[in-house]
């Protein structure tokens, strides 16, 4: 991973609108990129049927990412409808072309937003409300990623969940299930500091798995069936929770593991269990996440533990795979 | 397996009727049990928060099976109201105690439906309707798990069907897809025998998988998403699912595997895919079954493959682990 200050400067072109970046937080996504990305291009290759995050993209050669972004607008391109310059935007990580719309999370063209400036489609940009702070502002995409799982979980009325994980993903599918009225919410994470942010995300109950089991403390808590939310992405979570959570559990499985996971399909049948793999939002979702943050709906705040400059990229990767101290390190391009 | 002439005769006690077994059905769970009933009862063992089919089975000792039957009332525990003798009946295989309705499946002293006489649950007597033979009353219950699965699976209107796997569980799910309309119906077995018989109950399109791709077959029909049935129970169906089947497949897990099976949630992840682990059946779905049978709504003659004494239960479940040959046998005490 490397600062370059060599990349040409993007030029915007018909539909697209060249943005100063003004905050980009770094995702649990683009550290398993970092690790990973030879094996997702070995599995995107292998799978037929669905788009790939990884289409095209040649490894050996630079990849940029950052996809949690706000900025700025600097310019329009040719005959192109945008915002005037100045104003702040965010905007689904994609590119409008003639396919449609087209995820941009790792290019080796296109700039994203661990840089200076970059391109966006000027349709999908949504103007920041309410004068709501960049730094805020990048919190609706991660945030986005737990109303999607809260909504593809149609929890029913009465129902309450299980929170596998307070990283980020986690915390989000947390702070959904409580500003959705869901209750109990139990979430579960090794760490202090983030049973801490789980607890202020609204976790009515936060256990630490290396002293208590969560199916324990659920039973004691006497509530029916949870939704259970696996939000860690480890072989063996999946496992884990078919052995020992209630008969009929409908577990969303949010966490994105690379690697393959053993499953005892005994114990899912057994218990007529059910998961349903979830993965990003739709831009309904993401604007909506917007709204939740700039109305004061959500207070994503405490989620943000450090602010960083582009060159301390490679820093904030390094702190985020010992996941006690961080949770959402934003990176400043201006700073 | 033996046939053993020493087991003394059963005796109905309060709530209990004492039954002639006419007809058998040999289940491909019950040859599952025989080969992996030790793993069974390990796998039940290490289960929390779901009841098991093994509680309390002592396999040192032996094991009475059979739970596709259908009977003739002989005689009324104490103080139990019951059909007069020579009804024929048939019931879930299930007791009722203090506890409710316990599945009675394997059992250390109860005789279930390899054998000339049972105990069956006054409560859950069903008469036979309609002069029905014993021979097609005795698949009520195979049929009830394909009722059980398609209604899990609540299929959207236009929506169709892939089935993996022509044995019984498999056809029984054709079956009932068929009679609820859903179109198209696409199965696959590597039996010819078997694919003839998923013709015959109501496949639209049979696929030899030795020599075609059925995610292949079905994108060439054009129908979009289709819900998918696995009904093979073996280790890397699931994931072989999830690797080729189009985006947002919900996959209904019908086939018991006993083993661990390996999956690749990426592919889960990457498709927004959803499994639905489904199991045994309602008494309101095994009335169904039974109903439509008696109504002539489901042929299920075809699949009566052969008809053998008690003596040759030991041949029957040898002739099964062979699939080509055979598919529902069933086991006539009178003969």
């Amino acid at each position: 991973m490397v600062y370059r200050d060599d990349v040409p400067e993007p030029v915007p072109g018909e539909g697209q609108v060249l943005v100063q970046v003004t905050a980009c937080g770094v995702c649990g996504g683009d550290l398993h990129f970092a690790t990973h990305s030879a094996t997702m291009v070995d599995l995107a290759g292998r799978m037929v049927g669905a788009p790939s995050l990884t289409d095209g993209l040649d490894l050996s050669q630079d990849v940029f990412m950052g996809h949690e972004f706000t900025a700025e607008v600097i310019s329009a391109g040719p005959r192109t409808e945008a915002p005037a310059p100045g104003t702040p935007v965010t905007s689904v990580p994609a590119l409008m072309s003639a396919r449609g719309m087209e995820p941009h999370l790792y290019s080796n063209t296109e700039p994203g937003g661990y840089a200076e400036r970059m391109l966006l489609s000027a349709p999908l940009l949504l103007p920041v409300p309410n004068g709501l702070e960049p730094r805020l502002a990048a919190l609706a995409e991660p945030m986005a990623v737990g109303l999607h799982a809260v909504t593809k979980a149609d929890i029913a009325a009465g129902v309450g969940a299980i929170v596998i994980g307070c990283g980020p993903a986690g915390l989000a599918v947390v702070a959904e299930l409580s500003a959705a009225g869901i209750s109990p919410v139990i979430a579960s994470d090794f760490s202090p500091a983030r049973r801490k942010l789980g607890r202020l995300m609204g976790a009515d109950e936060v256990v630490d798995p290396a002293t208590d089991d969560i199916f324990d403390v659920w039973q004691r808590t006497g509530t029916g069936t949870p939704v259970v939310f696996e939000a860690v992405g480890v072989p063996g979570m999946l496992d884990s929770i078919l052995q020992r959570t209630p008969m009929g559990t409908r577990v969303v499985v949010v966490g994105a593991a690379m690697e393959p996971d053993r499953i005892t399909p005994y114990f899912g049948i057994a218990k007529e269990a059910e998961f349903r793999f979830v993965q990003a939002y739709t831009p309904d979702e993401f604007a909506e996440t917007l709204r939740q943050i700039a109305d004061g709906e959500l207070d994503v705040a405490p989620l943000i533990t450090a602010e960083v400059g582009l060159k301390d990229v490679p820093w904030a990767f390094e702190q985020l795979s010992e996941p006690e101290e961080h949770c959402k390190i934003l990176v400043r391009p201006g700073s």
